[in-house]
């Protein structure tokens, strides 16, 4: 049994052991104190009410085992001089990962106000789930963390992410049993499968069994340990058990674990490494199995708290009413006998400082946690070289995607070891197959002689969780690289929440830690549209991502909906350059009608809304009806719907106005892009009618125009949650969105139209109804329709 | 070894066996049709261009193996007259469960113009992902299934969700291996921890290892069947290899295997129900390899096809321009001898008919795959029973989630085998702890002497899954049952996409497929929401399913801000007895100051919007401005809003309105309970400044009300995404929500305040100058801030 030779051996010498035992309990003293105190710091009076903060708010019980394995991690990286990051998955760790950090230095070095002496430790403690403070959980604030701890499931897939090219790094990553229910966690334990060792990093996963959640006992945590190895097993690990509760048998045990697996590690990737990638390893993993709440109260008031849910956040809190409370938290804290580990001046024990890695190697400032520090930008061919010829608008047909695609395959190509393209099982159906000349899709499980594009060392990540993908992608950029994830529009709501996450980690990085470094923006494609869902139908339909992107806030969010391939690449190579954005671009992947040559595309970008002067028949006079469009599919219906309106109406003064960059829609004092007024007018007049065919649901365009002088006249079209399986013309009309009913919304806007207008709507409805019976029949569209094109 | 016992076995005999596979072969030949033919279905004239439809939409790989498994359960149905229901996994096999309902008879009762002879079997080929036809996956459409193929990810979970508290019933299950890979899949196989065998049905899941995506191998196909064990032991099932690809041996391996698990279920569930439930039954399961696109062409030009991804949609489609492929296809159906299963008229072989079960035993014919046919009403208490007093508005507090614990709890016990609660592990903290007086939380794993609610007979479902819970109520639901989902407010949108999923087959179910019964309404209770984050901080701040839910159609979405206990009460007991509904109650679970006694409470969740004549001082006339709240930290800032107007401008005319039912909002043509343009001109005015607290995202308030006469007048105040862990006041002021920032909105629409105006205004500001000392200071709120009453 691996698990008894380890304990037997007893790796750590008296000494050792006595010290690093003393250095828990720093962190844990200091844990304790950033949850109770207000003041005190060093307990030099005897504790009072005074001293402990009015509000008690923190999460004590997973506390002390994550800093039980910092203090392990600390020997290992400082004895083998390792590159090692930690990823705290359980929620609230919060106190744990700040009291390390601020033990081995660094916190005072990025905040020099909580400073190493007592004065210091008092704001250490005040600040902590306090007004104007620090959160409870590992935040963008905590010093070497790339995970927010707030929602729980993604730190394994963040920490595969994170050491993806980066061959020297270890990423442990605590795996809490809470979070190990959710799904994303469960699925990300497979990423074993996407991990080579030549070129890749190690993930040293630790799954930390404390055996509470909130007010639950946890699935994993009650399974019997017979289950649990075969799980992790059948997950492609070796688990060790690392077990118990007796603190110097739990340190031997822990040491001589880590000594094993790390010696696996490396054993691993030096094979590896010197005979190349033969077969997926059996990587390592620690099954942790400690108290919840180890070392604080076993009891309060008579009942169970250590080993118990009642540890999950503060095991008592009512100091105020309770003096024995008092007492208890007193006892406590003296049972970590600071007096042993801070002198007078708060200043940590010199002896045990020095258990701490120096410099770099301190995993809170380990600048793979600060990604930014080591980005460094991609190498770019120039996008006007993939440039689709277009010598008049709207009359030949590229797939934009795929051009794209050859641009993407460049990217890919110059730059082997800082980018990679995710997506669930889509590069090839969304058309961006061109990268598999230059690359393969990442493959470490079997392969069999007929497999394609499959290898140890392909560079595309395919996995049908857009979870992973996510998970997989933030990692990867938050240690300083770059990358593409491309997806079905309607399943990007997957990770709704995940995005929330990163959302919200940018603009608090931004808004509030000068000391993080940008990172690259992470990019979306979002093809295999509403509009085209042909075989797919109903399921498949739902352009909502936008709506939730726009809520977060304008600092951090862009989204482009690029009408052709030109301006698809003119708008890819901008997203690639950017920093600190979540950049979302909506893009067909179906032959379409092109518009713009490169000048125009760039120039057209560059505005990110304009008049199309070649479509309208205004003159650079005042029209009598702007019609707008946004996206791909609306500019075909809004084209053919000009076409019908100047055949049918010559002397009508129509002017179109296309629109690539949503957010300038919005008024300049709510997005950096958006427009002022002035030129808002401009383009969409104060008095005319403006008819709006646009890509997502409709009410998105007049949130963000309502304050606009001529939002009253503002018609908008678009999904309406109206389809199924069918023909791509049949979706539009479905929604209002067709050419004829487009045409339609402007005869009801324009009076001056007269008796013309009445003749004109009684065609328009015979034309839906031909449409209607040759759809239902043929299941094709008209081909007048699938083949119209510009005439002018 | 189990595998090999079996197949020795032989149990079919030759007859069954030739049967069954000219059952099986009938069914691969409908299924092919559908996806190839416009015309000629019997193959009675020599195959041409014509007959084949303009437009190849459907997948082929699943659908052999899917189809395989349907006969086969048809035999233990029949023989051991088993009620069973199939979940289709995998995304697009709707060709194969539309061919064997067909072939069993349900089909044409449902579509009686799907007649089960030649005309019928044409249209059965031609509606076939079709424009106005049927989607190419399992759909709303599909008799028998309860399951949409569209998304992936939630098999396993709805099948669980279906037998509970259905002893009898058993969810055969397939789970598709691209399936597989996605989270919510990965974490259901431990739903069995969740099952009861004394009191639930079984859940019979088959793994398919069809071995590729779309263009893809899957990871748990290329494992190795050693991890495959392990990992299915690890998840606390006995999995049986059914690994082939000779139909012969595979029908006898199959037809043993399903002998041998069926006895298996039928002693685990005899012992656990006659010796009460003791401990965990290891499941048994089916892990079934067979090629992809079994049966169909070898090659395709050269190409491989069976047993690879190229048969995971249509394996060849340009028939209109390779006259080769023609034949190749009616090679390919004849192979399948159609004139051996069908007569001349079309009809199937009476002998081949009869494997099918009969009446509601067949699986498309199933009650529980209606769920609505079963639904009975819940029994009710009175839910003004639970009413808290309250003599004045405003000066008592309560915690509204908490009383309305109190009402479920009694729903729970009148309704013990109906009706279910899920939360992911927080059903204590969301204050709904009541329950725990009638039941446990269900748990099936290892119990310790401590543990406290939680045995095997519980109600209350919690897992650290926001995935599984939604999963599993929606099952629960589909099969007509009832349930109640509390959440916190900002990890709902991990199930963003299923809730997409479940609105549209609502939407489906309701406008397109008569025979679906309605089915009891998906009730989400989100508390711990955005406003009281207090010591978790931005991760956990995020008010947008709102945002979300309205994009889904009008008819099935509807949504709640009670204010109050009372309020909640109303909403609560309002959403139980709905029917095909989503309805979003939104509701704090601190203590918070009650407004309504019962009786106004329920005339006001009535009306669902209205004015509040004891907090206004308009007097029935014309008031000054209009405050209008939505939520119950709104609606406590509108008023000490109102309190602070009273005090400095005495003589102004203030309105308050609250909105319970946030659809009031939107014109009566957007959604069934908008109101008309003159109600809301009646509680808004036309042209009077209208300050709108809300719960949520501002701009949301705009969407709706954006046609509103008095739009352009109204000024809303909600969340901006600015937050920390900080203090409930300081959270509103950090979004200027507060009551301060709320008077100086109006001081700035109201201008003849005049010159006390300004002096107001610096005060406003001295006030929160000093609230932010204080909070900074004390980490708590000002006394008065956190005392303030109504005092009038």
């Amino acid at each position: 049994m691996t698990v008894a030779t380890i304990a037997q051996n007893k790796p750590l010498s008296e000494e050792q052991l006595e010290k690093m035992h003393a250095y828990w309990r720093a962190t844990n003293y200091l844990s304790v104190g950033q949850i109770y105190l207000y003041d005190n710091p060093l307990l030099k009076e005897p504790l009072k009410q005074e001293h402990i903060k009015p509000r008690l708010l923190g999460h004590w019980g997973t506390t002390p085992g994550l800093n039980f394995i910092y203090v392990h991690l600390n020997r290992v990286i400082k004895q083998q001089d390792l590159n090692v990051i930690y990823l705290a998955g359980p929620g609230h760790g919060g106190p744990g990962l700040v009291a390390n950090t601020y033990l081995e230095g660094t916190y005072t070095e990025y905040y020099p106000d909580i400073s190493q002496d007592e004065r210091g430790m008092k704001k250490l403690f005040t600040q902590f789930s306090f007004p104007g403070g620090v959160p409870s959980h590992v935040a963008p604030e905590t010093p070497g963390s790339i995970h927010e701890g707030g929602e729980l499931g993604y730190a394994l897939a963040h920490a595969y992410g994170a050491v993806f090219d980066n061959p020297d790094l270890i990423a442990a990553c605590v795996v809490g049993d809470g979070e190990a229910e959710t799904g994303p966690l469960a699925t990300s334990w497979h990423s074993n499968k996407f991990l080579n060792p030549v070129r890749d990093g190690a993930v040293l996963p630790i799954l930390h069994l404390n055996g509470y959640k909130i007010a639950n006992p946890t699935v994993l945590a009650r399974l019997g340990d017979k289950e649990l190895e075969n799980l992790f097993i059948g997950y492609g690990y070796k688990p060790y058990f690392v077990d118990g509760s007796d603190p110097e048998a739990m340190h031997q045990l822990m040491a001589g674990t880590l000594d094993t697996i790390l010696g696996e590690i490396k054993s691993i990737q030096s094979e590896a490494r010197t005979n190349g990638f033969t077969k997926r390893p059996q990587w390592p993993m620690i099954i942790l199995r400690t108290p919840k709440g180890w070392t604080g109260p076993k009891e309060v008031d008579g009942k169970k708290t250590e080993d118990y849910w009642r540890s999950h956040q503060v095991p008592f809190s009512d100091t105020q009413t309770n003096p024995e409370h008092i007492a208890l938290l007193e006892e406590w804290m003296k049972s970590y006998k600071p007096q042993e580990l801070f002198d007078e001046n708060g200043t940590f024990r010199q002896d045990l400082a020095e258990l701490a890695p120096k410099g770099e190697r301190r995993m809170g400032a380990n600048p793979h946690a600060n990604g930014g520090i080591l980005l460094k930008a991609l190498k770019m061919p120039d996008f006007q070289d993939y440039a689709v010829e277009v010598s008049k608008p709207a009359t030949t047909y590229a797939q934009a995607t795929r051009i794209s695609g050859e641009f993407l395959r460049d990217v890919m190509k110059m730059n082997p070891q800082t980018f990679r393209v995710m997506g669930p099982d889509e590069t090839a159906s969304n058309r961006l197959s061109a990268l598999f000349e230059v690359t393969d899709r990442a493959w470490m499980a079997e392969r069999l002689p007929e497999d394609e594009n499959l290898s140890p060392d392909g560079r595309v990540m395919e996995v049908l969780s857009e979870h992973l993908c996510q998970g997989w992608l933030e990692g990867y950029l938050l240690t300083g690289r770059h990358g593409f994830f491309s997806c079905y529009e309607a399943f990007i709501h997957i990770i709704d929440s995940m995005f929330n996450q990163h959302a919200k980690w940018l603009k608090t990085t931004r808004d509030e830690i000068p000391w993080r470094q940008p990172i690259a923006s992470l990019n979306y494609l979002l093809t295999s549209h509403v509009w085209r869902q042909d075989h797919n139908g109903f399921s498949h339909q739902d352009p909502g991502f936008i709506d939730h992107v726009v809520n977060k806030k304008a600092d951090v969010v862009r989204i482009y909906l690029p009408p052709d391939a030109n301006t698809l690449l003119s708008v890819t190579d901008h997203c690639l350059r950017s920093r600190n954005y979540v950049n979302v671009i909506v893009a067909g992947k179906q032959p379409e009608l092109q518009y713009l040559d490169m000048d125009a595309a760039i120039k057209h970008c560059t505005a990110g809304i304009g008049i199309w002067e070649w479509a309208s028949n205004d003159k650079g006079g005042e029209p009598d009806v702007v019609m707008a469009c946004a996206g791909d599919t609306p500019t075909l219906e809004t084209l053919a719907a000009v076409d019908i309106l100047r055949q049918k109406f010559p002397d009508l003064k129509v002017r179109v106005v296309n629109v690539v960059d949503l957010m300038t829609l919005q008024p300049e004092t709510e997005h950096p892009h958006g427009l002022s007024d002035r030129e808002f007018n401009t383009i969409f007049t104060t008095d005319k009618p403006v008819v709006f065919a646009y890509h997502g649901y409709p009410w998105l365009i007049h949130r963000l125009t309502y304050r606009r002088t001529n939002h009253q006249n503002l018609h908008v079209r678009g999904y309406k949650e109206e389809g199924t399986t069918t023909t791509p013309f049949d979706m539009v009309v479905r929604n209002d969105l067709d050419r004829f009913h487009l045409v339609q919304d402007v005869i009801d806007r324009v009076p001056k139209l007269g008796y013309a207008a009445a003749y004109a709507k009684q065609e328009l409805r015979d034309q839906l109804i031909e449409h209607h019976q040759y759809v239902t029949k043929y299941g094709i569209d008209l081909p007048e329709i699938r083949n119209w094109k510009w005439p002018y």
